[in-house]
């Protein structure tokens, strides 16, 4: 089972929601239950949410195959504003929508049905290409990891945050695989705690040795000489290499630094946005206060006590090692070594 | 109502293992309650178990005090044996209980019910003893902070960790009683949310502005400005200043100097352990992983995943930018400056 699921007539999503406790499919019949999935966290990560986003285009287009060309195009591009409005940190959203987009306005001239059709066959190569995507980074990712090293990770970056496979764990399990007798440090990640509740769960699939902690943890196990590298994803990188992630990244980053730990962002280049130039340009989504309140429906904080709930920070690019994507790894100075990178594609 | 509160036939605690849903009084009217109290956390901060101890060993005094005096003074050692083992990391336990049968062991020969009558006194004015103290690093503390200052704690070091008032959190509302304006930045502190659970209701007791965010948020607020000042406790300090805290207090430590943040433990010289040269020789309590992998009753991670659960770390003396105390402010090399304040007391 995939984490998205692009079919004719639906897109089927593990429901990360109900994660460790159930495996619960979630079938989206139309592109709002799509968005609503997305705005929810039914499904999350930067990859998986560009994909179910493409997959709810393609649902968009199949319920309006047989409207008048005027009708399909307009409700297209409405399909298109409602999905790109659920989240505003990741951009794999917005370049999914639009590389599903440009392909559907280069069709403007057909039928609806063929429109349909093609961007259906379109969301399913994408989701292909995100798994083999994946794959490239982890080879390029797994030769930094030496044998037995303590690999801290934060947030869920594997199977589950994208179709497949996934970004920084998709590193640590082929590294892993490799037989590098790796050892995962798990940040729990709160406040959604997808580090607790999916990373640990993946791991104990793949049969990685793993250790759960919390996140103030990080620097005492640091301090111990357990970690020796850190791999990360990211939800947006600039053209500087100021890298937006979940919250907690940063803090880890400015620990790895101290300690002389390598710290390696690993992201498609689908994550690179060269339209802005540094971290200060990523708007960081700010989360309903009940996530950091309310842990599984039970509250832990006094009520009127003020909260913030920013679901991401920058990391700014001096303490970023290296950044891995699929066609290689860049290296500072990021402002040309990522731009060198995304025209090499 | 005071945290601890030693009567002569109990010790009466507020379970802050309830709060913030519940504001419930733990009577213990046995020392054995007590040590249960200590271990399970329905009393916690150093100087409140140091206290808790004190009025534990007065209530073993005063259920032998019609007893021949061998057994008096077998039972007596028996029960500072049993409350010495409930917790290792903070020194307060130890120097509260050695305190205590120091005192009793210089009354040999009287009448075990002349003793058990002088300790219950002892152990009352050493409750006294720690509010003075509190409010004696209050007065060095604030003179620490500015005006409109943003300020990070962890874990909880108000009035529920000490007899009454606080050290850190003492500091800061005495600074927001003297009209300083401060703003205080609540870390959570898992895994046992102290810093949610506790020092959140605190700031809410006595109106002072306060925002809770999860640990890993610490590092974004300092980023963006928001905080001036960090302020924590000390479960032990050795002689060269190096601080053992809550998990969580030495990355916070590191965070605030990479921002240029002064870092300040607030804590009695009773913490101080001129005994043990440096943090290397402090042993770390390791805690059940149930802390980590359930919160309030729900289960968090998968099954079967390893978890670490640290309760204290070490924060290197080279972070700290003083300890205040309340016999004054220490400042580097804290090997000098710590000896001198312990020699003036």
């Amino acid at each position: 089972m995939r984490t998205v699921d692009i079919q004719p007539d639906r897109v089927r999503l593990i429901d990360q929601r109900r994660l460790p406790g159930e495996l619960v499919i979630l079938d989206c019949t139309d592109y709002h239950q799509v968005g609503e999935a997305i705005r929810t966290l039914a499904v999350r990560g930067a990859p998986a949410i560009g994909v179910a986003a493409a997959g709810g285009l393609a649902l968009a287009a199949a319920a309006l195959r047989d409207s008048p060309p005027d009708a399909f195009w307009a409700g297209l591009e409405a399909a298109a504003a409602e999905l790109r409005a659920t989240r505003p940190t990741a951009v794999n959203l917005f370049w999914a929508i639009e590389k599903v987009m440009d392909f559907a306005r280069g069709q403007k001239g057909e039928p609806p049905a063929a429109v349909a059709a093609a961007l259906h066959r379109f969301a399913v190569e994408m989701a292909e290409e995100d798994v083999a995507v994946n794959r490239r980074m982890a080879e390029h990712g797994a030769a930094l990891v030496p044998e037995r090293a303590g690999i801290l990770t934060h947030c869920n970056t594997g199977a589950l945050a994208t179709v497949d496979w996934g970004t920084a764990l998709g590193v640590i399990r082929l590294a892993h695989e490799q037989g590098k007798q790796v050892h995962v440090y798990v940040d729990e990640t709160r406040p959604v705690l997808q580090g607790a509740r999916l990373t640990a769960w993946e791991c104990l699939q793949y049969g990685i040795p793993a250790t759960l902690i919390t996140d103030n943890m990080a620097a005492h196990m640091m301090r111990l000489g357990k970690i020796q590298l850190v791999f990360v994803g990211a939800d947006r990188i600039a053209a500087n290499g100021d890298t937006a992630n979940k919250i907690g990244t940063y803090g880890v980053a400015v620990l790895a630094r101290e300690h002389g730990i390598p710290f390696y962002v690993v992201a498609p280049t689908s994550t690179v946005d060269l339209r802005i130039r540094s971290g200060d340009e990523i708007e960081i989504e700010e989360r309903a206060h009940e996530e950091v309140t309310h842990i599984g429906g039970v509250r832990i904080a006094p009520e009127g006590i003020a909260v913030a709930n920013p679901a991401f920070d920058v990391t700014p690019a001096r303490y970023i090692t290296g950044i891995v994507t699929e066609r290689g790894i860049a290296y500072p100075p990021y402002t040309v070594s990522l731009r060198r990178l995304m025209q090499g594609g």
